[in-house]
């Protein structure tokens, strides 16, 4: 790190007793030296994607110490890609390279690098030391905050993984400057998702400034990252196995999981199949009477506003929903259990609801613009 | 449970925390039902392979609840195929299957079936529930305890995996009259380790008794496992994560794994190489003044009644050795590190003696009879 050099940088602490870790948020972080003092073997894998290792991935590796011995592995871009033959990849670097117990992975990209890079860390020798630099808005957000890690089977998505928490995560806002516009929009919907779940002040901020997040301005990606990380990390801290609370964050993904396991990993974004959820889940909801159509037609204007899809695929059909949710891991002992909103600002989760309205939503979502 | 029935059964009680587990030890335990009330959801998938489901299988899924869905898949037999791609095929069962987070997975079978279930166990669904029922003396006194589980690497043995806890562990040592001689012989090596790292009066019972433990009478195995079992969870719950003590249960590892690779995996058993590396480790360390000869010489005698190789491969070089020992995970940052004896009933560990002295224990090695 430059002595003369300043810039703007939020950390936030994830509180989980000897695995907490710190994510520090910022402009320009990507080679400020900040994961040095996390590194504590010798030997360091930066594993990324054949888009990101042109951009990022030299400017990475001159900012670790020149006492670290560093490789990498650059793996195939995309969701398709999130499989064991990746896994097994990195594993045959790691061995060839005669990494040690002590060596550190760090992940370098999106969700997809994020989740196989943990989880390759968590396996690796029965569990080694890794470090999450996400270069999307969507792993800011999400995958890089909560430990969870593992790649999709062919018949489900994330059935395989581990939870392992990284040593730290390092956000560099500036990245997001070379995101494609719909991986941007995929991101946002987890970002509104946390209003939507935990937070209505934070809604309301998100809605007075939804342009100037999608036209990139640092100040107001820092706070709505930070925060989005502070929700995620507070309701993980409270619940880091998933037995409550946590599931909260997974609005719109049983749906969602349906949308992208129905049409091919890869075909719609996962934040985009996030989005459609999401309205599925606030039709439900309103249906069930625990929010009205006017919250029904917020959550679909900051969506709209967002770019995201807000129907699912004209041709899906409910008996493909049900398909696809009957083998989603939210199902417990045969029953679909959903995220739903009890009120703008509060998620709860249920397997007890009428299965007229959830006919009800699943057909709507049949015939596009037919929501409450 | 039959009420008119009685048997003698021991219960061990391993301590780690809020992941404690109880080994249950005796005759005909199988199919005693004693692991329904381990069982918390309403799917079983027993995993076990072509040698012992013809023997066992039914029999334990008689033993089950009827309440429950019991599905089985049958691996093949051998060290061979403990791989990444059994454990996708026992992902493919489950999910078949449609096997939810509330599943256990039902080890039945040796160490390569308890370390692969465990480790399917860890990786499903980020962790659903396991039972051991361990069906060869090594895995009951070694492989069912202590949370381990993974596959191996074509670069190196057990390089991928996790710690992941059992339920409860049920060995029922009738099993054992099924067992082939050399693999009697080989789980016996484990536990005239546990004598030789812990404990010099197990070693005394062990010498008085290889005659009638090889003859497989019971009351003595059952003290033998029990013993075994008890050394090794006090070493676990000393120290789960491998930082210090339980490196100890690898006494003649290294030089085992050598041996094991080089041969390749499942020409010599995994209990047969650490046999010869245990009389390496001892030949170092009686080299390094620790222990006498006749202390070396009461290593070979207890080892060789136990029908043990003591000896390396008389093909293998100190030169294959070294570069197989250079990738062992005891490997930290390249300095080779042993388990060795400082006195009958008490290991070290230690990557500081003099290069020298281990090359004659490899050179030793070379040439049959020309231990110390």
């Amino acid at each position: 790190m430059e002595s003369d050099q300043y810039y703007l940088m939020r950390t936030l602490k994830v509180d989980l007793g000897e695995r907490s870790y710190p994510i520090f948020i910022g402009q320009g972080l990507l080679d400020q030296g900040l994961m040095a003092p996390y590194i504590k073997g010798k030997q360091v894998l930066i594993v990324t994607n054949e888009t990101i290792a042109p951009l990022y991935l030299e400017r990475l590796i001159s900012s670790l110490p020149n006492s670290l011995t560093v490789d990498h592995v650059v793996l195939p871009d995309g969701e398709q890609y999130k499989n064991i033959d990746q896994i097994n990849t990195i594993f045959d670097a790691l061995l060839e390279k005669r990494h040690n117990r002590t060596t550190t992975l760090v992940a370098l990209g999106g969700g997809v690098i994020g989740d196989m890079t943990g989880f390759a860390a968590a396996c690796y020798q029965r569990g080694v030391d890794f470090i999450q630099v996400p270069t999307t808005l969507l792993s800011q957000v999400d995958s890089s905050v909560g430990g969870k890690t593992g790649v999709n089977h062919p018949k489900g998505k994330n059935m395989i993984g581990a939870f392992h928490q990284p040593q730290c995560v390092v956000i560099d806002t500036d990245v997001l400057n070379t995101l494609a516009e719909r991986e941007l929009s995929a991101g946002m919907a987890e970002v509104i998702k946390y209003g939507l779940i935990y937070d209505e002040a934070f809604l309301c901020y998100l809605e007075d400034h939804i342009d100037g997040l999608m036209g990139l301005q640092p100040d107001l990606l820092e706070q709505a990252i930070y925060r989005s990380c502070e929700v995620k990390a507070e309701v993980v801290a409270q619940d880091e196995r998933e037995a409550g609370i946590r599931a909260w964050l997974n609005l719109g993904h049983t749906f969602g999981h349906a949308i992208e396991a129905e049409q091919g990993y890869g075909a719609w974004l996962h934040g985009e199949a996030v989005g459609a959820g999401t309205m599925m889940a606030a039709d439900l909801s309103c249906r069930l009477g625990w929010i009205s159509e006017s919250d029904v037609k917020r959550v679909e204007s900051i969506l709209a506003a967002a770019n995201l899809p807000i129907y699912p695929p004209e041709q899906m059909t409910s008996v493909q929903f049900k398909e696809h949710m009957a083998v989603d891991k939210k199902v417990l002992d045969g029953s679909i259990r959903l995220v739903l909103l009890k009120e703008i600002g509060k998620a709860t989760v249920t397997a007890d609801f009428p299965v007229e309205l959830f006919e009800q939503t699943l057909s709507a979502g049949d015939k596009l613009g037919k929501f409450i």
